[in-house]
């Protein structure tokens, strides 16, 4: 089975590098200079792995075009362009999959892929690009996959190759559970690192932690009542992921710090917008939502 | 009249220097640096207004005694010990009258005095105490001047005081009305600059605005309910003070950069605690107090 990750950047590289590893046969389209590195010295994880593998390597999203699975890791906000790209190479054999933040990356793949050939994942490995060709390993954590169609077959193969290469993998038929369920626990971590610039174990501190209980109870009420299966406990579910990420810089703040625009959009802005469709409040959400658009607002000015 | 400032920072001794200054007898009750400096070099007011005025000074808050008014300016946290220092002298022919920012200073010294002997007043004069001695004089307002009895004979005379000494006063009948005012005014103002550690004109950005509009409808729609007379629009009025404030570093954010306490207590900590009397919703100024007292207790710990 051909795997073509588009976008890869930290978390693509690192997933095709672990699968390249396992057996499969994996593309990495990418960035000139991640692309050109990588075939010139191959991919170097370091951190919870290490090792150099050789592998396949574009910056032309047409050379996907003999692959099995193409798997989606761009931003949020540039998913549509990902598709755009892939599109004149899509066939009816070709699976696409979505391994992004935040929400709506699946109905985007669905506007141009049949819903039988979308898949959905949500990871929690962390990985930062740390050079060119260069990725750290920072996190280790469950991979959900599933199926837009919730039939599953070809999500439960997908699966099995992952937990092969030693990507702990897990199938699930309600995709959009897991999916909104992280970014509920991201709208909380995200947004309030981000704000005081630190590192998430700061909202350990019993102010914060108030806000994060506020802000998780405010999503779920919005997504149980629109139907998603929120998990009653999501707060001490983030809880769980502050305490093991307490070290690690949130991707909001990487990108703010990195002068890059942020995905909140795709995620507290989501969970606002589903609150108004319903007429509920989303008052937690809005106030950290704006505050990261003010300081996204004046990086993308400066 | 002789007029007695107890707590004299910025505020007080701005004001006692003004009324000195017009001619009235003012003793100005302070901390033994800013007392010593005043008794050997005299006040001298910079900024707005510039001079330097020989005034009568103490640390001994039962210098007041021989007062016809007696004025507190301490910070919100401290109106009870200054109450509490001045209750020895205390007699039925001396008014007390509360010169703070923050709600329940009128409170706490009706605990002590009685109602008739009770005044309230309410300022948007700025100034800042450089160092010992010496008050810049940074914002002209209005001030306005009420008693708890609603009698007001006594606070329309203070006013006439204060305006002869070019202090710009108005006397109020609903003295609660200005103080939830000037408090639903600061619970936008003061924590939202403070949290991205700037002057109050960065509240005019759009994203920032936004949160700005929410959380004073939140206590005005809060103080209403609970009966105080809160103008509609208290969101124009907000936007007012920070087109006119722009330049300025709130008083909280202020505390948070010399280490001190701040009085978010008394500002959104009191609209919070009115909201959950009333059983409305208080997510606004929660968010903001929330994130003011993790500031704060940062600082205070280390």
């Amino acid at each position: 089975m051909r795997i073509t990750f588009v976008g890869s950047g930290a978390i693509g590289s690192l997933f095709g590098g672990l699968l390249k590893k396992g057996g499969s046969d994996v593309l990495l389209i990418g960035r000139q200079d991640h692309v050109r590195s990588i075939k010139r010295n191959g991919l170097t994880i370091s951190g919870i792995e290490k090792f150099t593998i050789n592998i396949d390597a574009s910056t032309n999203p047409l050379d996907a075009e003999d692959s099995d699975l193409i798997v989606i890791t761009t931003k949020a906000y540039d998913t549509k362009k990902a598709l755009l790209d892939v599109v004149p190479i899509l066939t009816n054999n070709i699976k696409v999959m979505s391994l992004q933040n935040g929400v709506g990356n699946i109905e985007e793949i669905s506007k141009y892929v049949e819903d039988h050939n979308v898949l959905g994942s949500v990871t929690s490995m962390g990985a930062l690009l740390e050079a060119p060709g260069k990725v750290q390993f920072r996190g280790k954590g469950t991979t959900f996959v599933g199926e837009l169609s919730k039939e599953g077959k070809y999500a439960k193969k997908i699966s099995n190759i992952f937990n092969n290469a030693g990507i702990k993998t897990q199938f699930t038929n309600d995709i959009f559970c897991e999916i909104w369920s992280k970014a509920i626990i991201n709208s909380a971590i995200n947004p309030i690192a981000s704000i005081f610039d630190n590192k998430n174990g700061i909202l350990l501190d019993e102010n914060l932690l108030k806000i994060v209980r506020e802000v998780t109870n405010e999503g779920r009420t919005i997504l149980q009542k629109d139907g998603i299966n929120i998990p009653n406990d999501i707060f001490e579910k983030t809880l769980e992921v502050i305490n093991n990420t307490s070290n690690n810089i949130n991707s909001t703040l990487s990108d703010l710090r990195n002068g890059n625009k942020t995905e909140i959009d795709y995620i507290s802005g989501k969970i606002v917008e589903v609150g108004h469709k319903l007429g509920l409040p989303t008052s937690y959400n809005k106030t950290l939502f704006d505050m990261i658009k003010y300081k996204e607002n004046i990086l993308l000015k400066s």
